[in-house]
């Protein structure tokens, strides 16, 4: 990992959030004022090294460039970098081994900076249900992960898996192997198919898991027009969440924050008791990348000295 | 498309039957004398045209080989090609643009190809379950296709949509959100994980639909065993195929052929009704490739007479 010297006058602290769909960045100071923020597209690596660490530059230049500072000071900036994926171990290494362009990195898993983010570095769990679906608890210094896994084997109860099953559905009823179902009507309209139902695949076939979560709001459209298709695959991704959520709190965190693009949607299908323990998350998994990065490099400076 | 004048003491005639996991060639003399085979990787446009137009000229090169032919001769060849993904308009328009080194190509689906072979020339049907599943009839010049569309959101009962379960199920068994399975051992096996059941991620993650349907084989022997998850994948997956082969049955083709990697594993587990319609078989894909090329030219030379 390359390191260079930390002068403290002019350190930065840049936290990273980055999954199937979109990378986040914000940049504080050693103060704690935010000074920017940057969005750019996909960073998980399980989907490409080069696009995630091109997303990761792209979202930090856009914070830098928000906050008015210079493109070079990204040589100043302490990152705090969450990624899906790098709970892999291969893929860890490879984003570790990055030759990045900041004063130091500090890499863990979106989860782990959502957590901290959501509970202002406190314990607690969260469920992230964006692209992907996943869990994580840390409680008492003890961290655990729980589902997530990928699209299209795990990520069960996410938006690319509801995407997926809806369009599963759409297909087995557009060869009458299936129950017809208002799906067809909503993703024609989606894509703009004018009828030709099988050229969806056009727009699907070899495209990341992000595609798919584009259709989650018609699936949830479906179900809530009473569409039975839909609703069994709203029902079956909330159960899963909701044995997610059972597991989690089994550990006796204090509080269970949901957060990603599906989250609002989910939350109150959730069984009673999962209901009563969620709370809404505090800040933003950007916010936790950067308690990731000050608590890390406090530490690496202890053990330095 | 590329065109050569036809010198009919030269001519040789090619069968391609490209998919999501092989590419096959034939070649056969215009007296129907067999010359020389070969085969190569996967050649499905779905997946990428490098690697197809790649896998095509492979297996075609090494038929040549085979035949004791000049590479060169590859100039006289009127190839009869067959390939998975070319219903979808946009992959039919891209292959048959190809700048391809025959003296002339007929491109068609896999499927056309697989029934003309199956059948020799006849009506019938097909169900291709292999990396895939699709279903596909021909009676009185009637052709039409049912299934398939691709993985991961079509091709249900197909090897790679067996392997897909499998990985699931493995993967909620080992976050205790599943039931436990015998499947968690054998797939520790294939992939010689020694317990650490979540790094198989690390052999399926962003890998083409082959990669899965591998483990299909496993799924089978599990259900042989008993294991109720495995028991409950393959009856979902027979089922589907046996209502796609009613809805073929339903137009009447005299003969029903099964073929791919599955076939002979689901063949005995269909229903009554539909396994006394099965027949094997006559010949493989490539000679269906072949018909298809000669019966293709012979029209194309009398329109241009």
């Amino acid at each position: 990992m390359p390191t260079r010297p930390v002068d403290n006058n002019k350190t930065l602290y840049l936290g990273i959030d980055g999954g199937g769909s979109k990378c986040r960045a914000r940049i504080v100071s050693a103060d704690n004022l935010l000074l920017g923020e940057g969005i750019s597209g996909p960073a998980n690596p399980v989907h490409g090294f080069d696009q995630t660490v091109y997303s990761i530059k792209d979202a930090t230049l856009k914070a830098l460039d928000d906050a008015n500072l210079a493109p070079e000071r990204i040589a100043d900036l302490v990152a705090g970098v969450g990624l899906a994926g790098v709970n892999v171990p291969s893929y860890y290494e490879q984003m570790n081994d990055w030759a990045h362009p900041f004063c130091k990195m500090f890499l863990t898993t979106d989860l782990h900076i959502a957590c901290l983010g959501a509970h202002s570095g406190e314990d607690g769990a969260v469920i992230i249900v964006g692209t992907g679906s996943c869990g994580f608890v840390s409680v008492a210094g003890e961290q655990s992960m729980l589902g997530g896994h990928g699209f299209p084997y795990g990520d069960k109860g996410s938006g690319a898996w509801i995407g997926l099953q809806a369009i599963k559905a759409v297909l087995l009823a557009h060869d009458h192997l299936g129950p017809s179902t208002l799906l067809t009507d909503l993703v024609d309209e989606f894509y703009q198919l004018n009828g030709n139902i099988v050229s969806l695949i056009e727009w699907v076939a070899a495209k990341p898991s992000s595609i798919y979560a584009r259709l989650a709001p018609s699936v949830f459209q479906a179900a809530e027009a009473g569409d039975p298709v839909a609703c069994r695959i709203i029902e079956d991704g909330v159960a899963y969440i909701d044995a997610l959520a059972k597991c989690l709190l089994d550990k006796n965190p204090p509080k269970l924050a949901l957060i990603g693009g599906v989250a609002e949607k989910i939350r109150p299908l959730l069984s009673p008791e999962v209901q009563e323990k969620v709370v809404d998350p505090v800040a933003q998994p950007e916010f936790g990348g950067i308690y990731f990065a000050k608590n890390s490099s406090a530490t690496w400076r202890k053990q330095l000295s």
